[in-house]
């Protein structure tokens, strides 16, 4: 089929053009051979527990947003794309630079961005980036902009507790960008759904860094570091995801069969494994970049949605779904018309 | 003039309806003579220096998510809207509960809001309220949702340096609420602004709170408090500010006599004066409540709308002007037709 095919089908199809992504990682890459003599673990132990070969931790004194600003360089110069020509830059990372101000405008600092470009964070965790995309679109279509960055960059190596190993041994760093025109109206967004499920706010968190815990009010060292439940987090999205799965594709008119490919968040080997079986999908139909990566929290989706770009998994005429779920507990998704 | 011919004038007419708007403050009332006697200062001399005769700061327990949901409550109950109606939850708030999750997840957990609605947090700081009434425009007229809650909460006393008059003068807690529609097309926003200069990113932040400086890239204590350099600030902000509105006014259309209401950032008694001077408005045209509230960040903008709404000067056929600076450093603005 052809794109204006599924444009026909969709309730509520929103024009945008993804014409370029890029993507950053820092220096330091730390192996599982190395973690397993980090944590006096036997060989292999953090390969087989993680399913992860090595990922990107960066040393301390490394900005968020200058990881930030490199992945939006790196979207510019793959296509030429003059820093001057965006009028609006957006940050879609779960976590911040610092308290305030907000993260987006420390990364136009960092970048070569002109002044006057206006700025703003968009904040759901890990799916920060799908629901990024949605709000891009809908104000390139209301004539707000002509042109806009969405950058995600996280640092979450700042967070790790490495005596547990359920966050410390998935999480990765890492930055990427997608930009984004209103195009002629052939390419879009065929669904987006989001919703939130609050009993699960508490099973993916960080207490410190707002009102919660602090100076004032008190805090203590594990407020500053990732703490997760698992089990629980994992219990709920799978009872919820099929459905919501469903609700996604029937608001796009599409059949399962109709996507090409499948750009979900890299939160773990499990959850990957899970949406392969579920998906029925060949193996290259999903873009798995954990194994290199790990989890690299609201930097997950665009850095697989610009690996499927430059493998050539994300073309016309072949619908793409971008899905995830969140600290929140939030599920986002999204079927795209490339 | 009547709405409609306002519309005609606009370059880029977006609609959009407030239909209800709300607001709550914590219980803690701080006097500016409690604060001479806690500063060591002669009697009046806290109301002179800040303007303010008394703020609101809540007690270290008080959650910033609860006082959200207070405000979002008194939103819904002024005008009988029912919580299942609303689809989608803004959070508009400056500062966050905790590094992660996002803050509007555990706004909906505090709020009588159904699981499922979608929720988002969007932050420019001081004026995020403004972005975020355009987002919620661009999403209701792009069919995405069809009623928007959007919820600032700020408890910026948590954050508060007794030993820098600059800052710990004029912050207070507080929040508020506005909730809104696509409507039948003869409300909405006439024009919109936004523009970031990176130069005055340090000017005004809390530096620990997310990736920069924490546990493990080291942090000290005045890291989590505000750092203001008021002086710079303010000589940079009032340079552009002049230009910046003539754009946004030539944006709508409209002159400056046009405008019946000013809804401005409650930044400062100085801030509030310079534009009073300077717009050459009636006193009763520019919503003033710094006085009795001082500075509340993100959530000032909102509840600074609500008292217009509740003393009739938020009115059809009287365009209003949303304003503020906010750090980043950005300003942002609307002119909106209630």
């Amino acid at each position: 089929m052809h794109n204006n095919q599924f444009i026909q089908q969709a309730k509520n199809f929103i024009p945008v053009k993804i014409i370029s992504t890029g993507a950053a990682l820092p220096e330091g890459k730390l192996t599982s051979e190395e973690l397993d003599r980090k944590l006096n673990k036997p060989n292999g132990y953090c390969l087989k527990r993680s399913g992860i070969e090595y990922r990107y931790h960066a040393d301390y004194q490394l900005n968020q947003a200058d990881l930030a600003a490199q992945a939006l360089n790196d979207a510019l110069i793959r296509n030429d794309i003059l820093p001057e020509s965006i009028d609006l830059l957006i940050c879609a990372s779960a976590l911040k630079v610092q308290a305030l101000p907000y993260t987006a405008a420390h990364i136009l600092a960092a970048s070569t961005l002109p002044d006057k470009t206006a700025t703003f964070d968009v904040n759901v965790s890990c799916v920060s980036f799908i629901t990024a995309l949605n709000l891009a679109a809908c104000l390139l279509n209301s004539g707000s902009y002509k042109r806009i960055a969405i950058v995600a960059a996280e640092l979450a190596s700042r967070g790790l507790n490495w005596e547990d190993e359920e966050s410390s041994l998935i999480f990765g760093d890492g930055a990427a960008c997608a930009i984004v025109e209103r195009g002629d109206g052939q390419s879009g967004i065929l669904s987006f759904l989001q919703e939130t499920y609050p009993a699960g706010v508490d099973f993916c968190q960080i207490k410190a860094g707002g009102t919660r815990r602090n100076l004032r009010a008190g805090m203590e060292d594990h407020d500053f570091l990732f703490q997760m439940d698992g089990k629980p987090l994992f219990r709920l999205a799978s009872s919820l995801i099929e459905v919501f799965m469903s609700k996604l594709l029937q608001l796009s008119g599409l059949r399962l069969e109709d996507i090409a490919t499948v750009v979900p968040h890299q939160a773990s080997h499990l959850s990957l494994e899970h949406m392969r079986k579920r998906l029925k999908i060949a193996n290259e139909a999903l873009i798995d970049i954990y194994r290199f990566r790990g989890n690299q929290v609201g930097a997950s989706i665009p850095s697989a949605l610009h690996e499927a770009v430059i493998t050539s998994r994300f073309q016309a005429n072949n619908p793409a779904m971008l899905v995830g779920t969140a600290a929140g507990l939030t599920f986002a998704g999204m079927i795209v018309l490339p």
